[in-house]
């Protein structure tokens, strides 16, 4: 069961290396998690980056905010949950870290991703469409 | 010379391992790019991470937004401009990234940070103060 | 089952930020997961790194030798193993990465720690001697 | 002037992100700043990548051994130097980091590499024979 209407949730686990001097992650790590979930979740409903990009389209992040609420520590497990919405021509993700210990919001984020299709703006693609948070209801 | 009102710039080059599947520098790295500039400007500056941890005073990052613009890409040199600004209790980072071949832009950034004085939100920090961009002026 | 002798093994999957131009994963991120095995090992034994580390004893890694021989690939599965053997002073991780989908060696390493003690190099420590592969007959 | 043989040497410096917990420069790093040493060293000498790919030839690592000596921290200047002996097929590298407040001996590592033309072992390649030490004399 995923609340608040997440339409996906990825399980990981902190790695030490991902840590830095203070003894937390790494604030350049959580995008890396955030993209790996959004490489997951695609993988998941069978859309393939590869097979899109043979046919000339390409997702590309316009834009990132992300709001940094609880700092991860080692050996920490954590959820990232996700679901995509859709806003002009742009597909935005939005995507939130919970320590899986307590369910503690580590991490808030937006991530504006844009199509490409033969390197020009797309209105739309119907593989990302099917994926819209509406779908879920 | 540093137009538009920055206050600091770092020259750095792309690393090969920096760059991912689609042959450009993968956008977590850019968050990298980023904090190293920010740090090297505060040692620029006399301002010690490690000094003012002892007393008590650390700086966070609470929010990160980043727009993607041009993606670097292997053996391109670059540069990473900032100056700083106060809105409210927060001092917020603006940071550019210039490809140096053409000074095309590759991202804006603005990183929102925070004081906390022995763990409590603090309204300022003289050595932070210092740092403003109006004493560019 | 764990063949050939290894005592612990440990499941990971590769993420897409890790892999590089050449659309393999990045030598150096070998290192991390070969880093991430033992710590995971470590800690399934209760050995504590902090703990240790506040009786003063320090475990560090002397020295590295990695044959690379299959590289793995975006979403490629794969099973990190190992076990502990003691030469002299130091304990040696031998290590293997086996690619799940064929279980073909992906890389073989051997990782010589040493036992510091209050920064002196220790002839053994306890808790390390009751992880050596000898104890799995 | 560069001693002990070396032909090449290049100045980085540490960058906080690269430091973990234990407030060193995290082992996995090491990897990079060698690979991007080596790689800046064949740019240097106008051997291309990208061209010899193109041309069916590529250049794989087959194998690692480092040592490690003396932890860089943040902060730290250091400098990275190399020098490329033949043994049968291999071009092996030998390389060396040095702090640069002291040039104490931080790192030593001997990385074996291969041509593959077409996918099968070469016996040597001209672009990398002209790298070999014994010019240097």
């Amino acid at each position: 069961m995923i609340h608040e209407g997440y339409s996906y949730e990825l399980e990981m686990k902190v790695r030490d290396y991902e840590c830095d001097i203070q003894g937390i992650v790494n604030n350049s790590c959580y995008q890396n998690y955030l993209e790996h979930a959004r490489h997951e979740f695609l993988i998941a409903n069978n859309v393939s980056f590869a097979e899109l990009h043979n046919r000339g389209i390409d997702a590309v992040v316009a834009r990132i905010e992300m709001a940094f609420k609880t700092p991860l520590r080692p050996g920490d497990l954590f959820i990232v949950k996700l679901k995509v919405l859709k806003e002009g021509p742009k597909y935005v993700f939005h995507q939130a870290i919970f320590r899986k210990s307590d369910m503690k919001l580590s991490l808030k984020a937006k991530v504006d991703t844009a199509v490409l299709i033969n390197g020009k703006l797309a209105a739309s693609l119907p593989e990302f469409d099917s994926l819209l948070v509406h779908n879920v209801n």
